[in-house]
């Protein structure tokens, strides 16, 4: 049966199995065709009150995906205020429109989480206790992580002839056993090596702030449908900055864990086995910065170690509460400018920080950055079989148009073969990397550094080429989170009810140290509500 | 001046600074010619026996040295039943002694060691607390270790030109942190590869059982100096086996800890920087199965993350108490088969464990052992340089016999030159073969494998070529541990008491799950128990 169906055209394998993934969309969540038609790739609009105005949501499951983060969510439903099932039923039906506005989902499994949801009540009402802390709380995940029953085709139409997943990746069976309710799977690149989520079965996503921009990559549907709240907690990679860019485009929450943290294993992956690397990490994006650490913690607490070997044995680390950070500034690498609304922004987020009482200190010596992403691109390059354009061109598929860039503009494949003496000399350099960037936080004392996560911010279809100020802390291996600040509105209500309305545009990344992961979070909700607080 | 002394012929090189280094050793601790006489690497005789009839300690430096492991020497120098100051005389005064019947050290600094011992007699006389918990106890280092002011030759002729240690290693900082007398470091091969601690500068390290076998290597000179009781605890370095194989051979604790648990930065190293490898470990020889707890959980205990960042800040993990351990047998792997009274050492530690109430439960299926050989050799073939080999080359001396006959044997340098596709496909093996060991402990809940160390026990100089069953364990990333085993004696006594007397010659290894270097330790002492105390 394979053999047959591989034998078919790519776009009938494509476009066969986007309408099977798509027909679990009920027809009365689907959007009008007055609506639909105005969204297109080029169409330079704002989609962030539809689901408001879609009358899909009633007016409770608006409230239920709009006023809250997961943190709040969670307790409402362990107080049984919200039922898991009410909650559920939101959310799918938010990741519909969501899905219709922007191309930001890959499978959809409904109906199994309207099974799962109910269940969760019946284990409340029975137990009269959660079942785990993130007990009722929908979840996304990547295409690429494994959900039994599910395909994990990660943007390649030869993936298709993989068939749906025989098991869960160790990740998805802890956010289950934790009480988690799992709806959707998101959309991300051909290669999940730019920063389109763009492929030839799902189509591309949409950046809900301004559907002519992009959402931002790899893990770009969860930007989108994070953005549009149709997830407030999502599960994302990144080796270069694919959860960090999604976050940036769209304005969320996200964070990239040290490597090994978080478990990475069991997952579709494009990269071929055994190639010499630094290593991708799994982590979140989300509402809140709380989010963030209860994503964290929870799956921590959960000893990851004992489902995925790869994962280090280091239990949540409870950080010492900080009364004043210590913040090394770095507004850019002279050879990588920023835009100057980038650098307003720093600046601007550098003063309030100063003011509410934390020390802000310019970093006047670091190493170079543009180079560190010189050095990690080598690493890339290192897959001489070019595997994650080896398996886009096996069902004869055209290449995405911001794979084809990135290859122009040398991302990774460089024309001459590399070799093991390559190799050597750049591990050289990369161990000097990760001392001088050790340098730079310890001859300050500094707790974290304030820095760009992009020379710019959201930029149109296909343009976004340089993840300079991300792959640095993939490289190095630096936890690195990137945090959305709202526009002050002018009555001066707390800014992040705005969240949804599309009107975040501007982020920054706050980086720590390799493998203090928990003393960035703290950092990260401190300075988190420094900038997007009214106090 | 440096160019002027390279330019000398590298015996004069050698002899000048061997000479200097054992200038160290007071005269009036020189051994009489008599006994020297009788020291030669052909002669098979113990001399075990020698450090107490040499008069050059007096009875109560005999029992210092001799009636107590680390642990209790602690107690006794924290409650001043024992000053540090004459506890460091009588280990100076044995390692001397050590020395001039087994070529066991390298650089020597008495005074230094009696200035810090007085130091810490001082301390606790003020304080009225010791200084940390390793106040008072003198501990041996591996040449590799650098110590301010000494030098790390690690058996090189060209490094007598690198001068002295500019600093500390950050392990040294951490054992002077705690309390430690620093007072010697110990001999060890040409290149760190081979397992007989030869070198053109410091000599053989003989075995102190018998001058005609190896103390076995790299870290041989802890390996006789502590089976001689010139040292309780001392620190080694393992790539192959390298703490492993010198416990093996002199009959003494030695365990290898997981990779990145104890710092391995600030060493002076054979291997070149950059070439991609499974990692080198450092860990401790002791004469107590307790002592290496004693050592792990003190540095461990002191953070080592915050000065060696390839440390993993993983703290201390206090062990469930085990009444009963699943431990796996595996007596040999067919294709490196053992000889028989490994066999029978083995054996008869399974019964003694099972009636101690432990399961012991064959292991029927396991991944090829000398597969793993290998493959891990092939690793060390990466370097297409040999660095280890250049550095002896390069000021001309010529190699040591083992270091010959290991490369005829294939050990590391194959002829072909090593490519990055021999690497992809070499860690996509490794992989599997993590994978595959890690079945072999979860598919029947084995909290460690009971393995031999060795297809054999110590053997004549320059035949110790195959490291077989202690690579496997680098490869993968295991703890493992090798535990002597004392020949009970006919009235039935404290065997452990025999230590000393050479007459413990027959070890095990028991493995543990990579980075639970507490659990294994755990287990190690109640398997050590079980094997070495009448109860």
């Amino acid at each position: 049966m394979a053999s047959t169906k591989e034998s078919l055209p790519w776009q009938t394998l494509a476009s066969t199995h986007r309408d099977r993934a798509f027909a679990n969309i009920p027809k009365e969540w689907h959007l009008s065709p007055e609506i639909l038609s105005a969204i297109s790739p080029d169409a330079r609009i704002s989609v962030a009150h539809i689901p408001a105005q879609s009358k899909i949501l009633s007016p409770r499951e608006l409230e239920i995906t709009e006023t809250l983060d997961a943190t709040a969510l969670l307790q409402k439903i362990g107080a049984a205020e919200y039922s898991a099932a009410e909650v559920c039923t939101a959310f799918c039906k938010r990741a519909a429109v969501a899905q219709q506005l922007t191309h930001c989902l890959t499978e959809i499994f409904f109906e199994a989480a309207q099974e799962r949801a109910k269940f969760l009540d019946e284990y409340l009402k029975k137990n009269g206790r959660p079942l785990g802390p993130l007990h009722g709380l929908p979840i996304s995940l990547k295409d690429s992580l494994n959900v039994t029953g599910e395909y994990s085709t990660i943007g390649y139409v030869s993936f298709i002839s993989h068939g749906p997943a025989k098991k869960n990746s160790p990740l998805v069976d802890i956010l289950l056993s934790l009480g988690a309710v799992l709806y959707v799977k998101t959309n991300l690149p051909q290669s999940c090596m730019t920063a389109d989520s763009h492929n030839n079965i799902f189509d591309r996503t949409l950046n809900p702030n301004n559907l002519a921009l992009t959402a931002g990559g790899s893990s770009g549907g969860e930007g989108a449908l994070i953005a549009l709240r149709g997830s407030l907690l999502g599960v994302g990679t990144d080796i270069a900055g694919s959860i960090r860019i999604p976050s940036i485009c769209c304005g969320t929450y996200g964070f990239r864990p040290s490597a090994s943290r978080i478990p990475m294993g069991g997952q579709a992956i494009p990269a071929r086995p055994g190639v010499p690397c630094f290593l991708p990490v799994t982590g979140p994006l989300a509402a809140s910065a709380r989010d963030l650490r209860l994503f964290m913690e929870s799956v921590i607490r959960a000893d990851p170690w004992k489902s995925d070997h790869n994962c280090l044995p280091i239990k949540w680390n409870v950080p010492e509460e900080q009364k004043k950070l210590r913040i090394g500034l770095i507004l850019e690498d002279p050879l990588r400018a920023c835009e100057p609304e980038v650098l307003h922004t720093l600046q601007s987020a550098a003063q309030r920080l100063t003011s509410a009482g934390h020390e802000v200190i310019p970093v006047t010596k670091f190493p170079s950055i543009v180079g560190a992403e010189k050095l990690a691109l080598s690493y890339f390059a290192l897959d001489n079989e070019h595997y994650p354009i080896y398996h886009a061109t096996k069902a004869g598929e055209p290449l995405i148009p911001s794979l084809t860039a990135a290859i122009e503009a040398g991302f990774g494949y460089e024309k001459k073969t590399m070799t093991l003496e390559d190799l050597v000399q750049m591990n050289v350099e990369k161990e000097e990397l990760i001392e001088n960037w050790n340098e730079v936080f310890e001859r300050d004392s500094f707790d974290v550094l304030l820095t760009p996560g992009a020379p710019h911010q959201a930029v149109p279809h296909d343009t976004y080429l340089r993840t300079t100020y991300t792959i640095v802390w993939n490289l190095v291996d630096n936890p690195a989170c990137i945090i959305p600040i709202a526009t002050p509105t002018e009555n001066g209500h707390d800014a992040t009810e705005d969240l949804h309305e599309g009107t975040v545009k501007h982020t920054v990344q706050v980086v720590g140290r390799n493998l203090q992961d928990e003393a960035l979070l703290h950092c990260v909700e401190r300075i988190s509500v420094a900038l997007n607080y009214s106090t």
